[in-house]
């Protein structure tokens, strides 16, 4: 499966055109079936599909871990991944959730949680993690031109997790949510606890963005663009370092910045 | 209710930093209740949230035009939007739709039609519309300063509607199908005929926006971003004319480049 296609285009500047092949991103519909039952269809890049899998079921509050999932398969032909989940997994809880369209490819949860419930995703302040500016600065800028994807067909968002001193992976989809997913379903497989690393993204943070890093246990998210009003709300309430607009050798720490030293 | 909020940041540049207020774009969650029944929760900025809601159920296929509603009661103090539908609106198969996570805000249909079905959304080619490129510049580069909002917080996507000669109206939201569900329900509150007028957005373009703009009968998109593979199969096939990265003097004109007047 391509994640990106040519088309033939008409390509204009100014007052004269041309005809040429350019290449768009594929957008592709994966439709993940729990235990038989037809859960959800997200729009996305079709690259690390199970990671995609993992992280949204992760993100939705249906699994915790992975153990929580007993097989999963994939037949890209069929654009379908099939997961059976581990018999403690209640089907019924899931399957009656309550259907919230977020600003982007995933259902937050967040309107649905009690403080108390809410607060079961608090994580630990308690962590050593102290990020340097001038190292958020320089991985930022080498985040930033790393997606090949972006720049052949700039219809991508991109997602790059790292444990403070160098990359662990990257993920990019036409979706910022899947790329969020992808990274944490990867985490999950390659069993790395996200607890004292940092998601550096290109795209806006929204209350749901918060939740899905949340449930995974990531302290640190930073953003080249802006977050909304209850993201910074709840990263506030669940101890996540929130950071936005790092472009250059700029940056605007909205929650907990007793993890940033500034230098 | 406030399209903005003040936040207390840290903004750093290299390593000086400075504690001032700065401001954010709020997120607000908008329960759509159909007869009684709660249909879907929208992240959302708190603006022209009546269009939005008819906008949104139009993209969804719930409604055809307004007089498939018999009322709308919006209470902004509890976050809820309660739709009467009209009695010719069969409800119960609404609320059994298909649930399919889109790359934003807003739950595309597209793969669940058939090819028959797709049909039905097909435009007419036969309108007379001509697009002057040098007025597709000048639209755009007018549409691209044109949002306080995106000034302010830099966390919002903006969606015009232009009549060929000038702008009708302009929306902005956090997610960028809203913004376009803004556009589409104003346009019926006004009962402006959509058929030869044209939407210039500031986000990528998806399936589900093609298909929100087909429903709506909108014969022409122009972005400053990306489409996807799907976006254009989608729109040549509907007779839709999408053309992606206006910017400055450039355009790439995807599909249905005659109503397009190079010059």
């Amino acid at each position: 499966m391509d994640i990106y296609e040519t088309k033939s285009i008409i390509k204009v500047l100014g007052n004269s055109k041309e005809i040429l092949d350019d290449v768009v991103v594929t957008e592709y519909p994966l439709t993940i079936y729990l235990n038989k039952n037809e859960f959800v269809t997200i729009l996305c890049t079709p690259k690390s599909l199970k990671e995609l899998t993992i992280g949204f079921l992760i993100g939705e509050g249906i699994i915790e871990n992975l153990s929580d999932i007993s097989n999963i398969d994939l037949h890209l032909d069929r654009n379908i991944s099939c997961v059976t989940l581990s018999d403690n997994i209640n089907i019924e809880n899931t399957l009656s959730k309550k259907d919230i369209r977020t600003t982007g490819c995933g259902r937050g949860s967040t309107f649905n949680l009690s403080i108390n419930e809410l607060s079961k995703h608090k994580l630990e302040l308690s962590d050593d993690l102290v990020i340097k500016t001038s190292d958020i600065i320089s991985n930022m800028n080498t985040f930033v031109k790393k997606s090949d994807l972006f720049r052949l067909t700039g219809g991508v968002h991109s997602v790059m997790l790292s444990d403070n001193n160098k990359e662990l992976f990257f993920e990019d989809d036409i979706g910022r949510h899947n790329a969020v997913d992808k990274i944490i379903g990867n985490a999950l497989i390659q069993k790395i606890s996200l607890n004292s690393n940092i998601l550096f993204t290109s795209g806006r943070i929204s209350s749901e963005i918060i939740m899905k890093i949340a449930k995974a246990g990531l302290p640190v998210i930073i953003s080249k663009s802006a977050p909304t009003s209850v993201a910074i709300e709840l990263a506030e309430h669940l101890n996540i370092t929130l950071i936005g607009f790092a472009r250059g050798k700029r940056m605007n720490i909205y929650t907990h910045p007793q993890r940033v030293l500034v230098e």
